[in-house]
């Protein structure tokens, strides 16, 4: 089955899906997207992605071209015409196509574009690494620091970032510790993604009577933890195993990261839309 | 007339040159490009261009699809068919189309996406802000500094940076200031873009008995300075007669700013090819 996706009001068969070479989301990466999972035909926190793509939209003052209603039917068309039970739905919105290429915005009227398209991944929820965990690398986080290379973007190069030795995120993904009975993630500031899933795990973990610190913490204490675990839109909570060769904890899924996934599907596929 | 684009190896009217919304350019920012400029119908500095964008591939990873030749002809072949006499090409090189997104490489036979289109400019070597020089302002350089954004890349906000107190960059172009008979600017490192132009100017520079100190600056001192400048492609030898307010020098363009921009102009077009 040819995949449909969505650019600008219509649906495309896949390979028909282009935008123009003039795009500013081509020529200068000036864009912002979403990732909605969705599990059992429903989508995961859609609510949580809306206000998020909104403010990113507003920090770079990109009109948004659409409603909420509007991006809730275009999602759910996707869903149901591409037939998907677990995977997700992309969005991407950039500042559209001023028919050239040039530093200074463009004129107001110009139109925004907006991608969207589906992932079909069954057993999303079920994924076999997260009973077995994730060995993850460590790697310095030079994302933004590399301006001698003529790039129209951020490159993905890393799977898991550090900066003055503290752990900021992984590549697209909010990461913790958990030590004793607390958990120990970043607090959010301009340096790490604010991550619809971290918002809803650290709001699950408190109800069920866990404690919270938000503060930096080192690859080191990471190691040290009795637990380690990251969490995404499509990973949900995805346990980490080991660091850089070092096994955390006993290196094995420990019942902190599993307790709060079970919690964190049971949840979403409660309040899905 | 209708633009004629290059879109991987055809010749398309600008309104149909397309790239799939799966391009990695597109969703990722996975790419790279130069600007060359045209004057009296010549390309500036080819070869400077071809040995950067090599380079860039190269730390990317991404293999380079097409030898020097095929770009120098479809840059001429551009230039014809567009009948530009003063302007530029523009080229931009992706990973390609993987035909979905994922954060990790492609497989590596995915072709990559060669992109080039043309921009006339009349009259550029002789842009009335060359006679009047450019007034800035500084903006900390914060570009890659906020990493809670969520923007397929890097966002094109800031005219000039500032990192530390100490400036890098402008937006596209390299930094200069000269104060006696030396001209200061940032030596080559991770921290700046290794302007094709800037390496131009300081032979000039030398070949003049110019001294050329490379080491950063601050804005303070750039204010103090007799003299500002920026290089770039596109603007060649730009002069600065103000930074956030505050007149360089006399607050008109300099003697050794002038100088350098017909140095530049002249040995450009002399070599063009």
């Amino acid at each position: 089955m040819t995949r449909t996706v969505y650019v600008n009001g219509d649906y495309l068969p896949e390979d028909q899906a282009t935008v123009s070479v003039f795009d500013r989301g081509f020529l200068m990466a000036d864009g912002v997207y979403e990732v909605v999972s969705v599990l059992g035909g429903k989508l995961i926190d859609f609510e949580g992605h809306m206000v998020r793509l909104k403010r990113s939209l507003s920090e770079l003052a990109i009109a948004n071209p659409l409603s909420d209603d509007d991006y809730l039917a275009a999602h759910r068309d996707l869903v149901a015409r591409n037939d998907i039970t677990d995977g997700l739905v992309y969005l991407q919105v950039t500042r559209g196509n001023p028919g050239d290429r040039d530093f200074a915005y463009p004129p107001a009227d110009t139109v925004p574009t907006v991608v969207m398209f589906t992932q079909s991944k069954p057993g999303l929820a079920d994924a076999p690494a997260a009973k077995t965990g994730w060995k993850i690398v460590s790697v310095e986080d030079l994302r933004w620091g590399r301006r001698d290379i003529k790039t129209v973007g951020r490159d993905m190069l890393y799977r898991r970032m550090v900066q003055d030795g503290a752990v900021t995120e992984g590549t697209s993904n909010n990461a913790y510790i958990v030590k004793g009975n607390t958990i120990i993630t970043r607090q959010l500031s301009h340096d790490i993604l604010h991550g619809i899933t971290r918002a809803a795990v650290l709001r699950f973990a408190r109800e069920a009577q866990m404690k919270v610190e938000e503060r930096a913490f080192t690859i080191a204490e990471a190691q040290a933890a009795d637990e380690a675990f990251v969490t995404s839109a499509s990973a949900f909570v995805m346990p980490v195993i080991s660091i850089d060769g070092a096994p955390v904890g006993a290196g094995t899924v420990g019942p902190v990261a599993r307790r709060l996934r079970e919690i964190y599907l049971e949840e979403s596929l409660k309040t899905g839309t």
